[in-house]
C-alpha cells in the first residue's frame, strides 16, 4: 500500500502535485464541474475540492479555468506504423495527451521475435507512457506465403500472457476461429484461463461467422467500417474499436451510430491502428480524434469518455487508468473546451510531460538491446537483375497479371497487361503506370526474391525501396529502373533500414530506421520533416500516391484483397497461394 | 474452448435451447428489439436472428413476445441474512431471475472459518446460481468486544485470494483504512496484486476520508444513503451499489442521482445486502428492486442495467455474466414489460430452472459437510439466573443504562432507568418496554454471558431466542421473564440452532437453524410461512417491531449505533468498550 498516497489523501501530508482552478470533466458521473486534482507520487489521492492538500513544497498549477481530463487512451495502436523508437514515439503522444496505448508490438515480433518484444517492452517501461502489451496472436500471419524474423505459437503466448504486462491476445483472426484452427484455440483458452482480454480482427465478418467470433470470447475489434458493423458489434457485447487512420478514414461514417442511432456509447472507443510521424505531427494522436467526434456532432464528455474510461473498461484496466478519481495513476490532461479542442499540458504518473505540445524537458532516449539492431541478413548485395522477371528466350512481349492500387487506399485489384521484353526480362512500363516491384527475404539468408508489377503508383523514375513490409517486413522495392531499385534496395539493407528514394543511380533522400529495419530516434518532428521532403521528391518523379512508402507496407501484406507480394512471390490473396504474374509471350 | 459452442454459433451444429419470438433488453448497446436466443451448453451462441441454429433436437421456447434479459446479478448481498441453505437460496432467487450473486459468505466465516467457507463454496458449486466469492477482509468485526468462531486474516485471505472463485476483498471498513491497520494494508495488496476487485463498508465517510477510501483502490460501495452519497461514490470512481432492503428502504432517496441529477448510470447497481425469506417470498429480489425502481422513474433498459452489466463491469466479470451476448453464460430472463413488470421464466447455464416464479424441476440439495452442522459448544445449559444482573445486597432499586431501538430500523439509542430488584437480580420492567437481553458464546466453551437492558421491542411476555447475531452469531436472548429466557436459549443449542418463541416454561413455536446455527434446507416458502406465524405469535404477546428476530441480529453487533451487546458485554460502540449497564443503586 501506499502509505504517502493513504496520507495525502486524508489531509495528513502535502501532495506534491495540485491543480487548482479547473473544469474537472468527470467521466465516471458524465458530469463537468469546477475542481481540482491533488497527485501523491505517481497516484491521484483527491479529485474536486482539493484545496487542503496543498502544503509549502507543493508544486501547483494553475489550469486557469480550463477543463482537466484523464490521460487520453488508444486500445489498439500498433505504434511501430510511426518509425518512431517506443521513447520518441511516447514522446510525440505524450504531447498529445495520450498516456496509456494498448499494443501487440506485432511489428516487434515479425522482425525479432519474442526476444526483441521482451525488449521493446524493457525499452517501454522507461518511458512515462503506458505500454500495455496484448500478446500478438500469430506470427507470420500467413505462414505459406510469407517469410518473417520472428515467430510466436501458442507455446510462446502462454508463457508470455503469464506475465503481468500482457493484459490480452492481439488480432484474433476471424476466420480462423471458424477454421478452429488448434493453435489459436490453445492460445484462446490460455487467455482465458488467466483472465486476460481477447482483442479481435474481424474484417467483413458477419452473421454466423461473427456469432462464432464473439462466442469464441473476443471482446473488442477494431475493424468496423461503418455504422452497421459498429451496431454489430455492440449488440454482440463486443466493445467496438472505432477506428479512423490515413488508410482507413472512417470516423464520420461510424460515428452516426451513436449521434444517430443513439446506442449507449460505453462500449465504443476511438483507436488508431496505425498512424504516421507526419499525421502525429501535424494532426495529432487520441487528440485529433477527439476533435475529429466533436465535429461529427458528438457531445463533449461522450468524446471524452470514447478517449479514456470506455477504453479502460474495455480491457478491465479502469481501476487504474481512464478517469480522474483517486487512486488511478495520475495521467491528466489540461485542455481547451470543445469548440478549441486541444491538448495545453499533459501529467502521467504525476509528472509535467508535456506543455504546448512540445516535450517540458528532453526525453532520455533508452538504448537499444543487441537483439534490436542490426536485423538485416541478406546472401549478397542484390543484382537489378535478380528484381525483374527474365523473360522466356525470344520472346518480344508478354502478358503478365498486374495488380493495381486503389489511389486512396492500398487495396489492389487484379488486371492483364501487355509488357515489352528488354536485355532478357520483361520490362516495366510507366507509361502505363506500370512499376516492377519485388520483395527481398531478409531476415534468415534464404535468398528468396518475389517479382510482380504494381499499377497505380504514378512514379516514372527511379526506384523506391522500404523495409516496412507487413506482415513480414522484408525489404520491398519498386521501380521504373531495375538498376535504381538494387541501388534503392541495397542502400536500405546497408542502413540496416530505412526509405529510400534513388534515381539515375544515386540516392535521392533517404531515412534510417536502424531499430529493426523499422524505427529510427529521430524525434517525430524532425522524421515528419525528412519524410515529407523525401515523399515531395517523389510526387516530383510522378508519384501519386499520398505516401507511398505505406502503401508499400500494405502491398507486401498477404491478407488485404486482392493481391500482395512477398518474399515468396506475387500473392492470390483470397486463395493465399503464389501464383505466377506471367500469363503468356509473344514470340 | 468449447467447440460445441463455436460450431453452434456458426451454424454447423443445432442449439441445444432457444428462445424464440422475443424482444430482447440489449444492455450493451442499450436498445429494445425484437430477437431470440440461442443457446449450446451452458453459453449463448447467438442473439437476434436465431433461426438458423434450430434443429431437430433444439428445445425451444416461444416468448410469445415478452421480453428477453440477462440473469440477474446481486452485486453484493449476505444469503445467510435469508437463512436458507445455499441450495435453498439460489433456488428462491433463481425463481425471481437472479442467476449470479456476489457473496463474502461471512457469516459462514463468523461461525466456522476458512474450512466453513470452503464447504459452502463447494456446496454453492452444487446449484444453478452463480455465487462469486469476495472474501471477507477480517473475522471477527470487532475483535476486542466480541468472541466469534471463525477466524480471517492477511494469511489466510492471501491464500483464499489466489483462487480461481474469490473476485476479490469485501467489506473494507473506511476508518481502517484510515487506521491503516497493517493486517488490512497487506489484504489491500494481495488483492490488488492479484488483479481482484476492492469492495468497501464507507457508511458516512465524506471529504479526506473518503478520499483515502478510495484512493486505497476501493471500487465499489454499497453504504451510501442518499443520492448526494450515491454522486459521491461515482464521482470518485467508485461503483455505487445502491442497496434498498428492510433495514434501509432507501431506493426511493437514493435513485434521484439518476432520475434528477441525470449522471452517467453505468457505475450504479441495485443490491440488497441483506434479505429475508419472507421478503423472497412475498416481494422478490433483483425484481423486487427494479420494480422500485421502475416507479421511480428510472427507463426501463437502465433499469435491466444496474441489475445486469453494470454489476458484472464493477467485478469486471462482464465478458461472462450481465449482457445477452454470443459466449456470456447462458443465463437469461423471460419477462414482463415495465408496465407490469415480473419474472415469468429464468434459464440458468442453459437451462429452464423456473417457471411463474417457482421452481422447474426439485431442487437436489447438498449433503452437509460436518463442519457446517454441530457447531454450538457450551460449558453447560444456561440457568435462568446466567442470563440476569446480580443486584447488589440489599438495593432495591437499580438505576440502569439502557438502550433502545428505533422501532422501523435496528439502531439503538441509550437512556437511562430505574428498574426493580427481585430475587437478587436487576428485574426488567415490561410495563417500562424494558426486557432482559443476554447473549450466550456458543463458539469455544469460554462461557461469556453478556447482560443488558433492551427498550423499543414491546414483548410484554416470555422470551425470544435466536442464534443469529452479527458479527458473531452467538446466541441472542430478550424477554420478560429469565426462566423464559433459560429455555428459549438453551432450546436454540439443543436445535444446533435456530428462533425460539416460548413463554411459561413452554416452547410457543421455534423454527430450527441446524447449518451453522444460520441455515435449514427448508424451502423459502416454508420458511417464510414459518417465520411468519412465529412473528405473529410474538405480535400477540406485545412484540411491536416488524421482525424481532432480525432486529436482536443487529442489536449483537458492535458497529452500529449507538449500544449493543456481545458475549463480553454491553458495548458502546463509539467507543468500542465494554461498560457496565448498572449506574447505582437505591438502598
Amino acid at each position: 500500500m501506499d502509505q504517502h498516497l493513504l496520507r495525502v489523501a486524508i489531509g495528513k501530508e502535502p501532495a506534491d502535485l495540485v491543480i487548482t482552478n479547473g473544469q474537472v470533466v468527470n467521466v465516471c458521473s458524465g458530469e463537468v464541474y469546477p475542481g481540482g486534482v491533488a497527485v501523491a507520487g505517481n497516484r491521484i489521492a483527491a479529485v474536486g475540492d482539493v484545496a487542503y492538500t496543498i502544503g509549502e513544497k507543493t508544486q501547483v498549477i494553475d489550469a486557469g479555468g480550463k477543463y482537466l481530463t484523464p490521460g487520453f487512451i488508444d486500445g489498439h495502436i500498433h505504434p511501430e506504423s510511426a518509425n518512431l523508437s517506443l521513447g520518441r514515439f511516447a514522446e510525440i503522444v505524450l504531447c498529445h495527451g495520450t498516456t496509456s496505448v494498448f499494443t501487440d508490438l506485432h511489428e516487434i515480433g515479425v522482425v525479432g521475435g519474442i526476444d526483441a518484444m521482451n525488449a521493446a517492452l524493457e525499452e517501454a517501461r522507461q518511458t512515462p507512457l503506458k505500454y500495455y502489451w496484448v500478446v500478438p496472436s500469430h506470427i507470420p500471419f500467413s505462414p505459406g506465403v510469407e517469410t518473417s524474423g520472428g515467430r510466436i505459437d501458442a507455446g510462446i503466448i502462454e508463457q508470455a500472457m503469464a506475465r503481468k504486462e500482457a493484459v490480452g491476445l492481439s488480432e484474433v483472426v476471424s476466420p480462423y476461429v471458424a477454421m478452429e484452427l488448434p493453435d489459436l484455440m490453445r492460445s484462446l483458452d490460455v487467455t482465458t484461463e488467466q483472465g486476460k482480454v481477447i482483442a479481435g480482427h474481424g474484417p467483413e465478418t458477419h452473421g454466423p461467422m461473427w456469432n462464432a467470433f464473439a462466442a469464441a470470447g473476443v471482446t473488442n475489434d477494431h475493424e468496423a467500417l461503418s455504422a452497421e458493423e459498429i451496431l454489430l458489434r455492440v449488440r454482440s457485447g463486443v466493445h467496438a474499436q472505432l477506428r479512423h487512420n490515413l488508410v482507413v478514414p472512417t470516423l464520420p461514417q461510424m460515428i452516426t451510430a451513436l449521434t444517430k442511432d443513439g446506442i449507449d456509447s460505453r462500449m465504443v472507443s476511438l483507436v488508431t491502428d496505425d498512424t504516421t510521424a507526419i499525421v502525429l505531427a501535424n494532426e495529432g494522436h487520441m487528440d485529433y480524434l477527439v476533435r475529429l467526434a466533436l465535429e461529427q456532432g458528438v457531445d463533449w464528455v461522450t468524446a471524452i469518455q470514447m478517449v479514456t474510461l470506455n477504453a479502460a473498461q474495455a480491457f478491465h484496466k479502469d481501476f487504474e487508468i481512464g478517469s480522474l478519481a483517486p487512486g488511478r495513476f495520475a495521467d491528466i490532461n489540461i485542455v481547451e473546451g470543445p469548440e478549441h479542442f486541444r491538448v495545453l499540458k499533459t501529467v502521467a504518473n504525476g509528472k509535467v510531460v508535456a506543455e504546448d505540445l512540445r516535450p517540458a524537458a528532453p526525453l532520455p532516449l533508452a538504448g537499444h538491446a543487441p537483439v534490436l539492431l542490426n536485423t538485416f541478413h541478406l546472401q549478397r548485395p542484390v543484382a537489378a537483375s535478380d528484381l525483374v522477371i527474365a523473360a522466356r528466350q525470344g520472346a518480344r512481349m508478354a502478358h503478365v497479371h498486374v495488380m493495381r492500387t486503389l489511389p486512396w487506399v492500398p487495396i489492389t485489384e487484379g488486371g492483364e497487361a501487355d509488357l515489352p521484353v528488354r536485355d532478357g526480362y520483361i520490362a516495366a512500363d510507366p507509361a502505363q503506370d506500370l512499376l516492377h516491384i519485388a520483395v527481398i527475404e531478409r531476415h534468415h539468408r534464404t535468398g528468396n526474391i518475389g517479382r510482380a508489377f504494381l499499377g497505380g503508383m504514378g512514379l516514372k523514375r527511379g526506384a523506391m525501396a522500404s523495409s516496412i513490409g507487413h506482415d513480414h517486413h522484408n525489404i520491398v522495392v519498386m521501380g521504373a529502373d531495375p538498376g535504381d531499385m538494387a541501388l534503392a534496395a541495397n542502400r536500405v539493407a546497408e542502413m540496416q533500414g530505412g526509405i529510400v528514394l534513388a534515381e539515375n543511380g544515386c540516392i535521392v533522400e533517404e531515412i534510417a530506421l536502424p531499430i529493426l529495419g523499422l524505427l529510427t530516434d529521430l524525434d517525430a518532428w524532425t522524421l515528419a520533416e525528412k519524410r515529407r521532403s523525401l515523399l515531395a521528391k517523389a510526387a516530383e518523379r510522378g508519384c501519386a500516391v499520398s505516401d507511398a512508402f505505406m502503401f508499400l507496407s500494405f502491398i507486401t501484406l498477404a491478407a488485404i484483397p486482392a493481391f500482395a507480394i512477398t518474399d515468396k512471390g506475387y500473392v492470390d490473396v483470397a486463395k493465399q497461394q503464389i501464383v505466377d504474374p506471367v500469363l503468356s509471350y509473344t514470340p
